[in-house]
Formats: C-alpha cells, sequence, structure tokens
C-alpha cells in the first residue's frame, strides 16, 4: 500500500474537496464529506450495491446518475439512512437540495452517500447545518479531510491515485478516497469510495471503465460475505487536464486505483489478524475462478482455521466442492491446494507437510487452488475470522 | 426433545445395534458402531452429501445403494477418511468386507459412514479389530451404544422414534439416531443418521419417505452454511412387524423422526447461546421460502448479532435483500420481520420498540419474515455465531 499519504479526490485538478464535524457521530469526529467537480466537464459515473434492499442515498443517487451528470457528492457518517421510509428519502433529497443551493448547481447533479446504523433515522437538522461549513471549508488540497471524514471504525483513512505522465511532460490523474473497515461490519462500515480524475472522458466511457475496475476489485474482497445496502462508488471526470488518454490506459488507471483502495479495506479490517488472497488457477473461466474463490473466502471453517494458524487443506477443498459442475467443471479427484508456497494438497489427498508452514509469521496468506480445468483464474481477499469480529458485530447497536 | 432416552435404531423390530471401543479415538471413548437389519425385509435408501469432493465411505456406500439392499450400516468416529486417495477408498472397501464376512452377508449390501478430520488414514488396523468385538455385542437393545459410538464433539447422544398404533392394537415404528454437534464444526461434526422400520415398504417407497424427510428436516439445519464430505442418512427396513402403512402415515413418521433429531443436533450446537428459527412466510412458493431464510441463517453479521443479544433488523431485511427476484419475488419495501412475537420492523421500515425484547432470556429466538408474496412458508434453523465457535473451529487440526 504504497499510495496512502495520496491526497486522494484533489490529486486530479478541477476538484475541491471538504471534511468537517457536523456532530452527527457522538465522538465529535469529522462527519461530513463533499467533494465538488469544478469542471470543465461534469462527468459521473457510479455502481452500486445490487442488493434489493437498499438506502435513500442509494434510491435518490441511481437518479442522479441517469444523465451522467454528476456535480458533486456529499457523504456522511453516522447514520446509513436505511429503512428509514420516504421520510428518509425527502432527508438525502434535502440534503442534495442544501449542497446545491450552497454551490448554485442542480440538486439532480449532487450523489448522496451515507454509512452507519440501518433503522434509523438522521440527524437532520444537524446535517443540514454542517452543509454550510462543509462548503466553506472546500479546497483544492482537501481530499484528506474527506477521506477522514467518511472513516467509521476504519482506523486509517484510505486514498490513492495514478499519474499517467506522457513523453511531453503532460499529465493526467486518477485519484480516489474509500471507506469500510474491511467490510468486517458493512452494517456500520459500508463501503464507500470516490474516485476523480482530470482526463478528459466521455459518460460512456468513464461508467465502462468504472464497471470494468470495481469487477475485479471492489467485487473481489468478501470479509463475511455480507452484502450491503449502501456500497457506492462513484467516478467524477472533471477534464482538467485536457488530455485526453489512450484507449485502455484510462482503464487501467481505474482499474489500479480502486485496487490499490480495495486492498487498504482488507489491510484495515478491524478484528482480522490474516488477509487472506485466495487465487484459483486452471480454470475453464474467471467466472468459474471467482465462483470458487468466492466459495472459500465464505467458509466459517476455513476462516476460523486460518486464525487458528492452522492450513487446514481439508476444509478448503470441501469448500471447492460445494460449486456447482455447471459454474465450475473441474476434476474433484485432482484438486491441488498451496498455502504460502507449500503444497499441502495434491490431486485432492496428501501433499507436502503442512507443519512445513508457520502462518502465524505474516499477516497475509496466500492460498492457490489448481483447479486443472483450463487457463482462467481470479483472486478474492477475504479476512480471518477471529474473536474480534464476533465481539464487534455482537456489540454494535446496542 | 421428548425422544431422547428413546432406544433409536433399536425401536423397531428385526434389528440388532452395538457400540465399541476400537481406539480411533485418543480419549478411549466407544467409537465404532454396527446396525444389522435381521429382516425379513432388507430394503435400504440413503441420502449422501451434495458435495462434489466427498469421502471414500460416501463412494462406497453410493454404490452398495445401487440396488436398494442394505444389510448393515457400520459407523466410525475417529476419521472421516476424505482425500485419503485409492487407499482411503480401499479402507472403506475392507471395512465392510470385514463387517460381512462376520455377519456372513454380502460386503455390497454394507453401508460405510466416517466422521472425524479430513486429510488423515484412519487407523485403519485398529477399526478392522473392532469389528469383531462390535459383531459380537450386537443386541435387540444395543440402539443407545450404537448412538452413543457414533459421537465426537456431541455433548448427548441423539435418538428418536415414533410408533404408531392401529385400532387393533398392532404398531410400527419408525426409529433412529444421529450425530453432529449441530454442524458447527462439520469437519469433525460431519452429520451422519441412521432410520430404522419395521414396517413393510419397498426401497422406491422408503427412498421416496427419506428424500421427502429429509428436503424439510436435515436439509433445513445450517449451522455455519458448510456443507460436509461426509453426510450420510440411511433407512432400512426390515418389515419385521409385517404391516403396510398407510399411504402418507409412513412418510409422516419419518419425516417426524428425522426432524426431532435435526432439532436436538441444533440444540446441542457446541459454542452456540441460540437456537434460531428463522421462518419466512408469505412467499411466493416454498423454494423462495427457503432461499430467503437460508440467507438469513448464513449472515454472519446476524447471527452475532443474536449472540450479543442484539434484534438488529436491519441485517436480516439486508440479507433478505441478497436474493434475486427470479428466486424469491417481493417488494423489497414491504418486508415485515418479527422477533419472539415483536413486529421489529414493519413495511422494510421501523415498527414496534426492539427494546421490548430480551433475546437473552430464552434460548430459543423465533425469526418471522413476511415477505407479502404469496401463501407458502418454511423454516430454516440455525444457531448464533459465538466466540465458543470461533476458539472451537480455530484450534482443531492443530
Amino acid at each position: 500500500m504504497t499510495q496512502q499519504q495520496s491526497a486522494g479526490v484533489t490529486e486530479a485538478a478541477g476538484f475541491r474537496a471538504s471534511g468537517v464535524t457536523a456532530g452527527l457521530k457522538a465522538s465529535g469526529k469529522p462527519d461530513l464529506a463533499l467533494v465538488v467537480n469544478d469542471g470543465p466537464l461534469q462527468v459521473g459515473a457510479a455502481v452500486f450495491t445490487t442488493n434489493r434492499v437498499v438506502g435513500a442515498p442509494v434510491l435518490w443517487s441511481r437518479q442522479v446518475l441517469t444523465d451522467g451528470v454528476v456535480s458533486a457528492v456529499v457523504l456522511n457518517s453516522g447514520g446509513a439512512n436505511v429503512a428509514t421510509g420516504p421520510e428518509g428519502f425527502l432527508d438525502s433529497h434535502r440534503t442534495a437540495e442544501k449542497v446545491a443551493d450552497a454551490l448554485e448547481i442542480s440538486s439532480g447533479d449532487v450523489v448522496v452517500c451515507s454509512t452507519g446504523l440501518i433503522g434509523v433515522r438522521l440527524a437532520s437538522e444537524k446535517l443540514f447545518a454542517g452543509i454550510g461549513p462543509a462548503v466553506e471549508s472546500l479546497t483544492a488540497d482537501g481530499g484528506p479531510d474527506a477521506a477522514q471524514a467518511i472513516m467509521t471504525t476504519d482506523s486509517v483513512p484510505k486514498t490513492a491515485h495514478v499519474t499517467v505522465t506522457g513523453p511531453d511532460g503532460t499529465a493526467w490523474t486518477v485519484g480516489g478516497m474509500a471507506k469500510g473497515a474491511g467490510m468486517l461490519a458493512p452494517a456500520l462500515a459500508t463501503m464507500l469510495s470516490v474516485i476523480t480524475t482530470d482526463a478528459v472522458v466521455d459518460a460512456a466511457r468513464a461508467d465502462a471503465a468504472l464497471r470494468a475496475a470495481t469487477r475485479a476489485t471492489f467485487d473481489r474482497i468478501d470479509s463475511d460475505g455480507c452484502m450491503s445496502t449502501s456500497d457506492t462508488v462513484t467516478l467524477l471526470a472533471s477534464g482538467a487536464s485536457g488530455l485526453t488518454p489512450e484507449p485502455g490506459a484510462f482503464e487501467e488507471a481505474v482499474r489500479a486505483v480502486c485496487a490499490d483502495l480495495a486492498r487498504q479495506l482488507v489491510a484495515d479490517a478491524e478484528g482480522a489478524s490474516h488477509d487472506i488472497a485466495v487465487r484459483v488457477v486452471g480454470a475453464s473461466s474467471e467466472d468459474a475462478a471467482v465462483a470458487v474463490a468466492r466459495a472459500v473466502t465464505r467458509s466459517n471453517l476455513f476462516k476460523a482455521a486460518i486464525f487458528g494458524n492452522d492450513p487446514n487443506w481439508g476444509r478448503i477443498i470441501a469448500q471447492v466442492g460445494t460449486v456447482p459442475e455447471d459454474v465450475a467443471p473441474f476434476d474433484a479427484e485432482n484438486l491441488d491446494v498451496t498455502i504460502n508456497g507449500v503444497q499441502v494438497c495434491r490431486a485432492s489427498g496428501l501433499g507436502e507437510d503442512p507443519t512445513l508452514l508457520d502462518l502465524a509469521a505474516t499477516r497475509e496468506v496466500h492460498i492457490e487452488i489448481d483447479l486443472h480445468a483450463g487457463g482462467a483464474e481470479a483472486t478474492v481477499w477475504t479476512n480471518d475470522l477471529t474473536h474480534a469480529y464476533v465481539h464487534e458485530n455482537s456489540a454494535y447497536s446496542t
């Protein structure tokens, strides 16, 4: 994680950001962030949770995105505004209106993101009162403040950027910020991210790049298999660099920033003692590889074993075997499993001596599963299942 | 659970059983069980795990079941014989042969079940040496001994039976035993069950009754979403009562015994502090209801909240929302959630005050989710996610 000192959303030209305390958090820590696109372009794209139960901010922001124009993103911690009914939707709508009034833009171009407990109305008067100060605090180097204000149980703010400099010395940048304590606790650690770029791209290209990037990054971290009702990743393009990237280069830069932020989410998973990469190779397709990797990353038995520094490969192949044949063809008698370079399972049976492994020595654990069924591969990251996970998630709303 | 004092597999006439110590368990506790069908019928049916990775005993026993004839079931704890390659299959084959030789029956009519750690060869010489004593110990009231010998982390043996007496005083019985510590740890607590009956039924009817019963009972307990590589439920019919049950009555008796045993598995889940019934009503189909209930019972966040006695209904509707529309149609804005009789969520928003609930007061927690989408319903049982679960499953094979 080399990018944590990045200014995030204000690394790219054409953006201002801020982070202030509106008073939504009992702790008095910053809880309201604002990112504004000063153009000349006002291009926006976003991906949302695929949960059918979604928060009011997602309902609102989906509408905002229909025309591919986004001028600002307002994000609060201290309340998710989910399962709050028509009144909750009105809270999101009014939040957008108050930001729009202060910035003299259209409320229909303001994305709203909220994170916190489900089923509780926002302290909307505090939120509305904080919007003035948030607008007044906007600066071209406010990215770190914004990244701070969207934290919930995150222990560190998460920012990243990639700058691509051409042979003539001109450069364009993709930057971003994210929050989510490894999604170990999505009810309070909903994943929110804002990505900005000063490259010249249109809405269709921004949308395609963001979808391709999130599919291979944020969608492949899976701390506890629980899907949030609020996950939102927004990409804003200002065009302020005046540069139109080569085909592929822009997609790659967005992917790299999303990958960096996603890896930071896993690394900051509270309660986790290991970051686990489950890489599936020899698959018939990338989708098959993802399905097998996900089956493993969702196994409590496997994750508890890794917490115990136990290279229990039986629990790995037992999970591989749960994937239906039409999803991932493979010979169940010919699976290899390698843990941190030691091939503990060969042809679905005993391999090298697991006692060669010392899982306690490193935070990262690398699992490689060879299906011997083709040339495709994929990696899904997860964390171990720990006492701290149980503690944190059994003692949240009460 | 009213049937724990049942003799289990020897409640029905025509069966003998035993449980002895072969020395597979380091503890020296009984670890080898035998159930023999003395006829006159030798009808057998079985359902196995749907995992593609299965143990040698499952590979062997699937072959045994192809002709619908089963004379005996031999079960060992102290080793699952999974991922043990051709040598492991030979161990299962030889176990069946040695039982067959001692009983003067065909090895092709002997079902073999094993439970314990994956990826470790059985101590087969000890196992083979135990078969003689197991045969010598067979008695018509040996059901409780057999139920004891198949225990792993189970704290109590699990037996049940139903006797149906006709107006003329004649009676037929379905009895059974099961093991599995709530499937909270299937790598060591693989679910094994043997059901016996003295009713006169043919193989097709036995198979149909067993499949219908397991689908609505054993398949609807889901402690941690992890599918075992060894799960086996075998039904043996001796016909010794001479009675042919009414259509429906036999199916109902098998279902009742399976339901009783399944509920005992949930109640004995080590590390669990709550048994949780997730009942989904108002579904468009039973399959839809099961899919929604399963989504909830597999949520670590929900299960950790229940451990914390926190009626966090937001985590329930967030899980309901993960079920695709083609699987379970419903209006995501119109979900009701009732916990122990208190409707905490109404129309996907705030309902009655959750502080009316005292989840700490009872082991059972009843969740009812109304989808308002039809007349079908289903219930899936699970347990809470506790520190003891993490402890037990992080400290098993090492």
